[in-house]
């Protein structure tokens, strides 16, 4: 079979099942969370053979200790992955939430519920985890699913796959709700991304390479998600104090995650005393940051500071890097993220309301933060109790993405005999 | 300047602009509807000459008098245009909305807020009305607004720009917060497809094929509208006058739209009786109605009933012809509806509560009408004020779409010193 009459045999398959887990009772849908939990558990032993392979491959391949580190599951991993099924139980159903109504003037009753989005597609990389995760939300919130995880993970997603089918099946349900597409080829993924009629959303998860091939090559509807160039700006009238402490956990915390810092602005009145704080901070930890300033960061801090380039403001480090510029004003570093962000996440430390209120007005990023870390752009920071990914995208949703982002609405209308004159 | 060149320009003008209307006041932008719409009335004649021209080329290039209406402008026609442009102001501003909100245990506040989208694309056909219409609720919605309209209505079109942009300007806004493309070549459309990093969403207005193309072809976030294979189901309980009544309003008040009906599936044991009745109401119109029938359809009613075939059942006629089928139940109707609907609108004609519930919970359709007509799917009558299409995708926005649909969200968090742990 080749890959297009694949993908279309995946979407048949989930057209057909669809709609029982769409008309699914709340308590049947945890059941089979629950269940999923527990064969999780029974079956780690297996699930860990086929990881084991994945990782020997990886090895075979000369792929690097951090990349394997991804891909490899232990007994407390799938542990972890168990309890998250058990956690998304305890959530509130978004499925027939009454979103809106009204009482028309000719009698017509018109009711706007929440509905699912019917097959969702998501398309990752290397991290088994996220073939439990990214299901069990779409079990959730109503929706089947295909999922089209890496090569580098294609025995271990295939153990986990089968575990969720059989415990949807003994639940009674039809187990195409969860389908993974065995096929890893290229050819596999572009169909996925032309599947219109069989995919009602395709979200990505995983590097920028992903993320791009999938919004470029797509025809279904996409959210993207995940590129994040966050910024903070440390105002004139900041804490210093603060502002190096939340820079610090901005970029050092986490630095590989998307919501963690990339460029600090600072205002040149408070540059001297903030760059020689914030320097001190960082030099208390083992690991070396790197900066890359201005010309003017480089005349306070010296020479040690790498010159920063136009690319290296447009660049998501990912690592411990840090860019730095000293900015005349609060317009100079809304310009300036403007220009380089991508819409994540971005700071600023004041301690002027004015500055605060222009600061979040104007800045259009998904998140705007006033005196605390980027670092909690993240759905269960957010109080969603569980996250899909972060859209970046303004259509549909637009930062960290729960339950409700996986569902659409409905219009119900109901009459005793209405015509339209 | 190519195409691509020509589009980027316009895409940094409505970027360099965007931001003075996001944050604009209510009260200036309902200044700017209320400059439009006198500035429209004070250049009727203007208009109507530059239309003039248009309507030579129609008729030179051997254009139907159909497709001449669709452009003709008139002192009536353009006074409803300002008309509406007025009408936005009344309705509330969706800008600044607080859509949920949160104090986490850490102590951050959590606010989301509405937002503009940015810079909206519309790619639309031969509708000069649709250019001012477009325009103000972009505006009204605080977004830059990207038109390109058909080659036909070029005259037209930059006779009702120049209007709306010299009212922009005169109350004090950057004129590039609309914009028209005046390349009306094939190229132009395409490149605005590709447009990323200019503009937000696209949403095509018009044929089949024009949004078939926008769908296969952007690599923006597309919003769908408008294609709809409505239908409706006599159930066996139904009344039979108000199901003849609402069949009747469905497909001859005006069929050439997309809420128009244009399958009826009857239950067997109503089918003789409701289909007589049917025919004797079309009888009474002056023009032909067409019917293709099923077989047991053409048992009942004749052989003057074409046969129906499953072509004619996924065909959205937009024209005075309705298929018919007979079916054994409310699933098979659902089972239909399933397989042929565009997904727009349905209706179910009934007295029995458990098949009402039955067919607006299974049919996964935008609006899901029960004794009334699909005709009634439009904003207008939905009480959203005005509407910029219907979009019958299921990400973004489902149904009829209103000023909140063309808005996104924003999280703003507000702390004083949180840091991740």
């Amino acid at each position: 079979m080749d890959s297009m009459d694949y993908i279309v045999q995946l979407g048949e398959n989930a057209k057909k099942s669809k709609a029982s887990i769409a008309n699914a009772k709340t308590g049947e849908k945890n059941n089979i969370l629950i269940k999923i939990s527990e064969n999780l558990r029974k079956n780690t032993d297996k699930i860990l053979t086929e990881n084991k392979k994945d990782l020997n491959n990886a090895r075979d391949n000369g792929i690097s200790e951090a990349m394997s580190d991804r891909l490899r599951l232990t007994k407390e991993r799938i542990g972890s992955i168990a309890d998250a099924c058990l956690e998304l139980t305890a959530l509130k159903d978004p499925i027939g939430e009454v979103l809106d109504g009204s009482a028309r003037p000719n009698g017509m009753k018109i009711t706007k519920v929440r509905v699912p989005m019917g097959v969702i597609g998501i398309i990752y990389e290397s991290r088994p985890n996220v073939t439990v995760d990214a299901a069990s939300l779409c079990i959730k919130s109503g929706n089947a699913v295909i999922l089209r995880g890496g090569k580098e993970a294609i025995n271990s997603n295939k153990a986990l796959m089968d575990v969720m089918r059989e415990s949807v099946a003994e639940c009674g349900f039809p187990m195409d709700i969860v389908q993974l597409v065995e096929d890893t080829s290229r050819e596999s993924a572009s169909k996925m991304m032309k599947a219109n009629g069989y995919i009602d959303v395709l979200i990505p998860r995983g590097g920028k390479g992903l993320i791009n091939s999938v919004v470029q090559n797509a025809t279904v509807p996409v959210i993207e998600t995940g590129s994040g160039n966050c910024h903070i700006y440390i105002d004139k009238s900041a804490d210093i104090d603060m502002a190096v402490n939340i820079t610090d956990n901005g970029k050092v915390q986490r630095p590989s995650v998307c919501n963690a810092l990339e460029t600090c602005l600072v205002h040149k009145d408070i540059a001297e005393s903030f760059l020689f704080a914030l320097k001190e901070k960082f030099d208390t930890h083992c690991m070396n940051i790197e900066l890359r300033g201005c010309e003017e960061t480089r005349r306070i801090l010296g020479n040690d500071v790498k010159p920063a380039t136009n690319e290296d403001y447009a660049t998501e480090f990912n690592d411990y890097i840090l860019a730095i510029k000293v900015v005349e004003d609060i317009d100079e570093a809304i310009a300036h993220i403007a220009k380089y962000s991508t819409g994540h996440s971005e700071c600023i430390i004041t301690e002027k309301l004015s500055s605060a209120e222009k600061f979040q007005k104007e800045v259009d990023s998904a998140c705007v933060y006033v005196n605390c870390s980027t670092r909690f752009t993240d759905g269960g920071e957010f109080g969603l109790g569980a996250e899909i990914g972060i859209s970046t995208q303004r259509l549909h949703a637009r930062g960290p993405m729960g339950l409700s982002e996986l569902t659409t609405c409905k219009y119900l209308v109901n009459g005793s005999g209405q015509i339209r004159q």
